[in-house]
């Protein structure tokens, strides 16, 4: 009888900490022993050679998601979570949505039963778009107690967009709650006044996009929340913070001591401004919020990720098919940049680019790589211990990597339900070749083999990291009414 | 026959610039000699020991302004600017107020009708509350050809206030305009919160006022403005800068290259949140906004002011009387702060409690205290070099002005239509004697003498310092419509 | 027969990372495995309740190091590394000392032998006083090549200073040899400027001490070396950052991308001037350079920790007694500070008081604990994997750590061979109870029982944190003598 | 019966604060009236369409130097003053050098004596290269009595660098004393370091001068220097800031409230280290200390005068020719760098240079101008109000100025003494037409009329501005040994 369900032999295996080589004994879908020359497993994989990886987790996707127009999110979540293993995924943080004058607790559980189908695990993001007083008080605690413990906001989007003094009361609800806020940090009327110019002007073009959002327009949003959430003492984290002014921000908030974190994304890193300039009506796969920006700010990118200023680094995957009556070719090629569905897709190819761009390339260390893809996650969204590293009584989410593997990638490789990648052609080092959740192999040799309806949902209680950084002598704070 | 229409003999003479010994010669008002021993005037004044100083611009002026509600400006224009006078000023910009649903000119027409009393010059910022596309296209290019050059937006006030869409348009129209525009920066939402949060836990005394608006809500706002300032390559002044923090906010603006100037005012230079909780009511003297803060930011603008970063001081003149149906206590002695009017005054110790702190302490020397007293809003508002400085061709605004003279503040000495100064029994060193406009006493001896509607109104052409940084490779400016 | 040397088991384990709780099974000295329900172990410690740390490594200690003086540091390499023990360390990295004019392979071998008698493991920094190109050429290659991989520069201190032009030849010869140049960094002549001073002016107490060299004296030459690290491009990590402005500085170099990492030392956390003003002489007892500083400096130096600025945290241990013939009352009770040996002890109390500040009162969590006490000394000085964590493959150096038991510090308690400690009824919560190094006990509930001359020297390789960082378009390297 | 000496008449005027039109009445050598329509001059210049403006002071100047090597600074007095005044400069500072063991009273005298043939008033900053006790404390209490109330000490070149302890020594004098300490701040052994490391590479071109000194170099100097001058709480004046990054430490310091006075000159907004690599040996005449930067550094440099970090602006005139046996060919076409002879001519060209490039291109307005190239300097070295305005009472050093004159740069054009100019060609709008120093012509309309001995020693004595901050609480004063 076999001492282990499973045994992964002979891999390297990495935490945010350390790189160490052994074997891997799962049991029970949880990583149970750590060994060298460890008893018999019913499976074993041999790892010689390979990397043996915390799955990553992807802690800003778009799966499934109604969008609320013409063109709708291209994946499913059978599609999305295979794409997601292919390229090491293991956990997903998604989003459920209230729609203006609705319910989020509708949301939720719509969301939820789409998620059923999922092949990784999953938690949501609670997009509050109408944060009434009834919501917050009566559907959000119930959500918070069954484990939805992170709101998100967004303070631009016409659809979605909470105004100061919304955000501001979804910010308290946190603070009562015990939630993590995450905010879409856009300075939302600068946008409409530069759009409005640029349509004016005539320029329309899928490059204009950019023109639109300057970093100065998210530099400032970072700012502000940054402002509301020190002045009611609420950790926040400051999505998607596309270069170096914004980082600058977060980075000036976390020098006052303020609980603010920042996350960036793949596209942030490797593509740019110049990619929305591709010829004909390319361009248009490129177009999403932030609009990617330019060289120097990937670079000062890097510097905040080395420095522990941004912690953590996701996909933003939103995916709309290039063709097709849904596509972003659908608004026609002479549509103005406005009509372009926004998003980029990116749940495969995440961690095999930040491992290639960062590990490979020698911008950081392979614990630096586990910490931003996996690990700072799972800390900052209250999933640790359970996720995101290898160590015992994990969930043996594991993505064994071949860090010496050359891909280009393509869409055919990436697996989702999209019809494009914008990062197509892209070449990197290192790629994962099996993926784990909880033991069980999703992603096998580059194959998708796990079940729809493997992922099982995440419930988060509460947790340290997003406790109230404490008063001031002399302060009050607005939501507890109380002085100090 | 006289060489002139009055010299001005023996005195230490100051501009931003020089301090020198001599005699000034003035005919028609204006300046037109400056030497030793210059020949006879119709009238002489013997300012032997005494410094003879260019008179002080306040920029920053309620006077005779209708409030909207149940209590009224104290002051008229004969009394504003007689307080003026007394303390050495010369001109005051005040403001003229569009009501929201109502015309900007209609304001202006009334508020120049009610200028007509002056015993200074003057000018106006004219207050928009309400900026509707038919105010921007058609009221403002008249009212600025006619000399009105200058814009004010307040981003908090229930009544009065402009949402960031709104303080786009008002920028853009300056662009295109020639304008400057004036800044009222605090967060409101954040005002609105706390202030409801302290109501709920009952910190309604005078002293919560400044709990209601901590400097995280200033400093959030001032980065705002900066950045839409910065978003549409427009000049801007940001009002009462109150602390270190806001003072740092205005610095980096500075340091992009932005022409973003700040002001401070008198009280924030003496005056700290500790008056708010004087005895009994009183504090409700000291109910103004932005709050006086600390000691500690106190240091921070003098040493803000000494580098330049804060380039002028004005006394954000808005006097409440304490007592009677229209006073501070009308509303009653257990009021909350939210009901007790807002504003102190201080056009009479502005430059008296400059003089005494600044120069007489060691802080700044004279011609800093010429400069931000009087040249650089002279300039920054357009009144260079006409006004500002005793220069050949300046109007003869001019304080005599003891250095040696010690003066304890109280209601009687300043002057105004209060019945109350929150300075009361603050001692300086340091008097204005006589104050000349236009070569006219209006202030002898500390008596005023000079009669109501002596004042001109000051029409402001164009100027360089307002005009738009420039442009840069690769911007899109959203106000032209233009790329570069 | 068993399976292990030794399990400990139902602890609660600790990286840097994570924490998680079960068994570690230990054979031949190392970390064999990680499980629950681990077979047997020929010897078994039970840690229920406890925590499962890995063993402290102070990266800055001076143990049986001779002072050139009429003082000598108190403890031998067996009691020095006894206390360390006590205290939950496992490794030490001290000093090997060049004399000016002498060999620094004599200092080595001298070093080495004395170290013979260690408990716990050890390496050495090798202190050059006297960087002749012969030292330089010769010497330091083959040393280097030992398995002596830092060298150590004063940049003050009569005996021991070397001048700048004398820093740039060590740090070349780091860069040329792949070693780590740490370095004390305080303005030379500043500091003999003020104690000329001082002393002239009668200013001769312990507490002057601090007078003698304020932080200014220390940000300076933070800035210094970090500058000429910077045109070398060489990694430094500047010792004893003790307060605010210099990690500000630490920040600043990180910011340009720099590899300089800044260590703090226990008496910045808990120790301020004030100390130095204790009654009597007893001032004497806290009198180490840099001086400790102030309540913010102690805030600041937190905040830094929590960011990274700061990396790890030593003892800076140097033991001079109080009593006795070379103790620091020997100069006289009313010598003048400069005559008081400097340095205070520490190797017990650093991990329990880091442990009790920072974890215990939730400045820090445990997996950061972990990282300043251990994991992080290992990978800045090339002892990872071996040391610094638990992870397969690592040394089984580990401390059991009681986090509830209570301990008022005591002399008695450290076990060190001073006859005093600065922290005398210090309180803490938690305490380490056993700890091992290599598997074997040295301290066991609190008793030393490892054996003197259980401990190895740890030669360290070539690794990657410490190459350079990097050329840049147009730099010229002035050790390669190449530009790129 | 004229009265006055001479009248400038219908010019426009300037100073540091305004601009008017008027007359000049100047009797006795000095301002003794301004005004329109001045009585009769014996002597009368036409300014119409002119700018009458303050002759300029250039406060960093070497003229007939000795140098103490082969080749010798290419100018004496009379032909350096000629130059001076043909671009409008009417005062110029020098330097009176201490040679090693040798006496700085001697040299003085022998500056002093060499200057007796100078057209136009100067004073001199004594350099102290071997600042003994006995100097210190005898030669110096004289000498500033006399006048000589500012000191020079160089950080770096072998001959006259000072330890960082002389340069401590020399800011005490200055602090008892009350003198101004300037200072050329580049870190010697970095320089040498590299200096070393270029020649043994075979990097000997001119253009590897300036990779002998990076900006870091520079940078790491300033902040010493002012790290140095805040804990003797002395004010100092960096001499040739040259980039940005020297530049931000200066606006540190001022952030601090430090009493740091920053200067560039002309060569570091006009000329890059690109200039060093003109073909031949061309790039010699570009040899300069520091190197002239790149274009970024420039625009930094004029961002930073903007907003009054930098307050001054020289030539640092320091001709070497270059041809014939002292030039700096004469060392051979193939000598290295460093035996080139260092600096660059200038004293025509900095204030056309600066109007043209300042003025006349929008950068700065007039009076910035004046206060950049007069004022500031006047004020800064204890000539004002005597110099650096056009006031009452002020001497009548005007320069009249035509400011829509094309003008090519030639050596023909600067006439001085040297053999060529590194701004050969470089054109400019505006040029200063006649020169007056105490309202004698020394250029008039461009040729030089003023006698070899016209100018005067300009004696400085105490001033407020170098009076030391002041002290804070707890601080101790190491040159007054107090404590407060």
């Amino acid at each position: 009888m076999p001492d282990f369900d499973l045994v992964i032999r002979h891999g390297t295996i990495a935490t945010a900490s350390d790189v160490f080589s052994g074997d891997v004994g799962i049991t029970g879908g949880q990583v149970v022993a750590l060994g060298r020359g460890l008893g018999a497993g019913a499976r074993e994989l041999d790892a010689t050679g390979k990397l043996v990886l915390p799955g990553g987790i992807d802690s800003h996707t778009h799966i499934e998601e109604p969008r609320g127009g013409p063109t709708v999110n291209a994946d499913s979540f059978a599609s999305g979570s295979a794409s997601a293993a292919v390229g090491g995924t293991t956990t997903v943080i998604g989003f459920a949505r209230q729609e203006r004058g609705g319910s989020i607790a509708q949301g939720v559980a719509e969301h939820m039963a789409r998620a059923q189908q999922s092949r990784i695990d999953y938690g949501f993001h609670m997009i509050l778009t109408d944060p009434t007083p009834e919501i917050l008080a009566e559907e959000l605690p119930k959500l918070v107690a069954e484990g939805h413990r992170s709101f998100k906001i967004f303070l631009t989007y016409a659809g979605a967009r909470v105004t100061d003094g919304q955000a501001l009361e979804v910010m308290a609800a946190a603070r009562r709650l015990g939630a993590l806020v995450c905010i879409h940090a856009e300075h939302h009327e600068l946008i409409e006044f530069h759009t409005r110019a640029l349509l004016a002007a005539g320029f329309t073009r899928p490059k204009h996009h950019a023109w639109a959002k300057p970093m100065v327009v998210e530099r400032e949003c970072v700012h502000r929340v940054c402002a509301m959430a020190e002045a009611l003492d609420v950790p926040i984290q400051v999505f998607h913070v596309s270069g170096g002014e914004s980082a600058e921000e977060i980075e000036r908030a976390q020098q006052r001591g303020l609980k603010v974190w920042g996350e960036t994304c793949t596209q942030y890193l490797v593509l740019t401004a110049d990619d929305l300039d591709r010829p004909g009506f390319e361009g248009a796969k490129y177009v999403c919020s932030p609009a990617p920006r330019s060289r120097a700010d990937q670079a000062a990118l890097w510097e905040m990720i080395r420095r522990g200023v941004i912690g953590n680094v996701t996909s933003d995957h939103a995916p709309s098919r290039y063709e097709g009556p849904d596509g972003k070719t659908a608004v026609g090629l002479d549509a103005p940049f406005t009509q372009i569905p926004n998003g980029v897709p990116g749940l495969a190819v995440r961690m095999p680019i930040l491992f290639s761009e960062g590990v490979a390339k020698g911008r950081i260390d392979l614990p630096t790589f586990v910490a931003i893809t996996a690990t700072n996650a799972a800390k900052l969204f209250g999933l640790h211990p359970r996720k995101g590293s290898i160590a015992l009584g994990c969930d043996a989410d594991i993505a064994i990597w071949d860090p010496a593997k050359r891909v280009t990638i393509t869409q055919a490789l990436v697996q989702d339900a999209n019809d494009h990648t914008p990062y197509e052609g892209f070449e990197v080092t290192g790629w994962p070749e099996t993926t784990l959740v909880r033991g069980i192999a999703v992603v096998q040799d580059g194959r998708v083999v796990g079940a729809a309806g493997h992922g099982r949902f995440l419930p988060r209680g509460p947790y340290d990291l997003i406790k109230p950084r404490g008063v001031f002598p002399g302060y009050f704070n607005p939501v507890d009414g109380v002085a100090v």
